[in-house]
């Protein structure tokens, strides 16, 4: 596909081919814009992902696909799909349907962290401080 | 380092080794949440970020660091940097300075795009949509 169909067209032409069969997809909370994971799709993953309505990918390190919330029950459930210029990047805009889209817990509350991303850089020290 | 160092600590530990010397950053404006963009950062992108405070990403494509903004002044000042439980990717969240995120130029106005993400995909038909 030309460079102009690519990013002003209507086909999806996701690029999957550019970075080793995957793209990354960013999960996005579509109440408030939080971002709450980042996680790989492949052609399979997507077409699952529409299939079924609810965020998919391919976990890299167990080699299968991943419906999320199959064994936590936390599904994201997919409300908007969004592509970027080049089509090698996705956002599933989602409303998660359970505790949280993490899978480690806070260990005040012992329960999931709603995002993974529950870190941030200090710029100052260049550690990291929890949010 | 171990998973509970890597996940509860405070030491930034970023694993660029897992997919080949790159993590991906996703961009957020920080006004509003919109996500601009999403590039590769490598050792070098992450501490040229933190020097000079502009999102700075490396270039798979031409193979080079790429302080965005530099050739087209669409800077994205650093306000806040976040990383993942497994430390594999990131967050910029951004104040842009310049026109846009994106190197696509919108045909009505002609003017930079804010976000390379522009286009969703119809749950229907399942082509493309401009938003």
């Amino acid at each position: 596909m030309d460079k102009k169909m690519l990013e002003e067209g209507s086909d999806v032409c996701i690029n999957f081919e550019k970075r080793g069969g995957f793209v990354p997809a960013i999960v996005q909370d579509v109440k408030d814009g939080r971002v709450l994971m980042l996680a790989y799709v492949n052609q399979l993953a997507y077409e699952t992902t529409l299939e079924k309505g609810m965020a998919t990918f391919w976990s890299t390190s167990r080699n299968e696909l991943w419906t999320k919330g199959e064994t936590s029950g936390d599904f994201l459930k997919i409300v908007e799909i969004l592509t970027d210029c080049d089509q090698d990047a996705l956002i599933y805009k989602v409303e998660p349907q359970g505790g949280g889209a993490c899978h480690t817990k806070s260990p005040e509350t012992g329960k999931t962290r709603e995002t993974c991303f529950y870190r941030k850089v200090d710029l100052e020290s260049k550690d990291l401080k929890f949010v």
